[in-house]
């Protein structure tokens, strides 16, 4: 399709000023998830009313604030993720992968209203956020009610080894988080420090939520093993691509306003790269815009400018397809299977969706 | 003792203005607590260390930020319950009680985190709140990993029945806290709402704490039950006194701002009855105050005058006294020993530190 970057007003193509047009998941995109989708309908349907059906409270305004978040959408990737695991491990259990798909979600949701809170997001999925419709304290007590609802759902189920997979993801996530609001403005930060942001604030749930699937299904620890590095690496290339689409993506269509990553300071491959590839005028810039938060209107341009003289947009995604191919290494163990094939197309899709 | 509450600016006396004097944890309260420690000194120390193990992370924010809220002291007031039911059931084994009582504190931190973001309170405990201290975002997300935390302590102990109790109480929390703010600013809640309120948000965790040390005694469930009732009922009668406090407590001992509640319309028990006393011109006052929190400086002063003239505060300490009286009683199934006594003089304290 080819659909081009957004901007904001009138100004030059933030995509192409880049250096490159980067393409909306559309089409090819949703067939790749949808494929996935099909090949688990049951349990993904089986999912969704787990998690209508627990996000449920007395309390009517958690339902509401929940249902605005979680039924909003999303592609619902990660507990997808969970249940073809599961499938492909030839899981042929009740509905443990169900459920534990949900707890997935909900520690995925409680993520996102959270992260609301912290960075104010104009716009998340399209919709205004939680945040802006219901205010800072319904998101924070909301977030901690699903968290707290995910944990009720895993000991329901009764594994204390999944216990331990989610109880240290979620741990790992907060940590991330806080190591981002650390590097944030910083412009000294290293490319390793910053792959550890991604790691925990992304890469380390969808790699649970593969471990899990495979822990249902009960199979060996280097297959556990093998599912959580797929998982990772998954997730390392899914945020490195979100970065590069924050400078380069179609606000309508993927509900993002350019820039957000830009106006907040926060450090990204795509500002590392050219910060690092700038001549000392160009530093003078990053240092004023991303460091001391001072930013005028233009400086979106140029910023973008800049990222397209170095190829760093392209660099970022060079880097998220190095991750994505060993997504698809560390299917290699498994037998060739429609889900198998699924899950390997889903690690293409996560960066050909910005291409 | 009888130390007078504190006023804002020269005003009259807050305390003598609501109709009782209320004096603060000096001398004797800090005795009755002070005895508890000692029963089980080892075990508090221990679970200290716990906590200050634990809340450890490589990333250095977040025990900066933990040790502001958790190490500027509080009475650790949850995990000394945990602590010394265990042993008054006459638990001999290891550390699960204080690695559970080093939980309970973990969750009660997170809760505390979360809730200076969403109240702005000005003060917590004498000290800047973490959130004045290093903003909404570090607030929100180090809350959520000593939730994470929390868990993972739970998960390495091994006890599904205490993971169950644990995360059931962290839902309710967040249920108490979101019905607090769909309460708030509105004078129609009936007493049985704030009740609810209060039970979630307080004492629900008190409630876990103790049966959790039962637990971890292998007690039978009616000792279980028991127990929990002792939590639940001690953890209604230290939220009512608290809201009697936040209208006449001394501000430099207590750490707390009077009048925080007022300002920020919340729904309380001393609100509640003096509204609900009031003439058609008072109801008028508290509508514009309470409801459209529309305030002057002096609001305050009429708002205890009020208070005072209806008997609010006593009425609010009454009550309170009676939870107490429930949370004795329901210890008294269990053989005399050192600790029932410091348990029930615990009870009699959480009334009594408002006297």
């Amino acid at each position: 399709m080819g659909v081009v970057a957004s901007r904001p007003q009138s100004k030059p193509d933030p995509a192409s000023a880049a250096g490159v047009v980067l393409s909306v998941p559309t089409g090819d995109g949703e067939d790749v998830l949808g494929a996935l989708v099909a090949l688990v309908q049951g349990d993904f349907e089986a999912c969704n009313r787990t998690i209508v059906a627990r996000m449920d409270s007395p309390v009517a305004l958690i339902p509401q604030v929940a249902a605005h978040i979680v039924a909003a959408g999303g592609k619902r990737l990660r507990p997808l993720l969970t249940l073809a695991v599961a499938r492909m491990c030839g899981y042929q259990g009740g509905l443990r992968h169900v459920h534990l798909a949900a707890c997935v979600e909900f520690i995925h949701t409680a993520t996102l209203l959270h992260d609301d809170v912290v960075d104010e997001s104009a716009l998340r999925r399209g919709l205004a956020s939680a945040n802006a419709v219901f205010g800072n304290k319904a998101s924070v007590l909301v977030g901690d009610f699903l968290l707290a609802r995910a944990f009720q759902l895993m000991v329901a189920d009764g594994s204390l080894k999944v216990l331990d997979i989610l109880s240290c993801a979620a741990a790992t996530i907060a940590e991330g988080e806080v190591l981002q609001l650390v590097t944030q403005n910083d412009l000294s930060t290293q490319e390793d420090r910053y792959l550890e942001v991604v790691r925990g604030k992304t890469a380390a749930l969808f790699a649970a939520a593969c471990e899990v699937g495979a822990v249902v299904a009960e199979r060996p620890p280097a297959d556990e093993q093998a599912l959580r590095e797929y998982g990772m690496n998954l997730g390392i290339a899914f945020q490195l691509v979100d970065d590069a689409l924050d400078y380069a993506a179609d606000q309508a269509t993927l509900g993002k306003t350019v820039g957000d990553d830009f106006r907040e300071g926060k450090i990204t491959l795509p500002v590392l790269t050219a910060y690092q590839a700038g001549t000392a005028a160009d530093r003078v810039f990053w240092k004023r815009t991303i460091e001391d938060s001072e930013q005028t209107e233009a400086d979106l341009d140029h910023a973008l400018k800049l990222m397209a003289a170095c190829g760093a947009i392209q660099t970022t995604l060079d880097r998220a397809g190095g991750f994505a191919a060993a997504a698809k290494a560390a299917l290699a163990r498994f037998p060739a299977s429609d889900l198998r094939a699924a899950l390997m197309d889903v690690a293409d899709y996560t960066v050909s969706r910005a291409r």
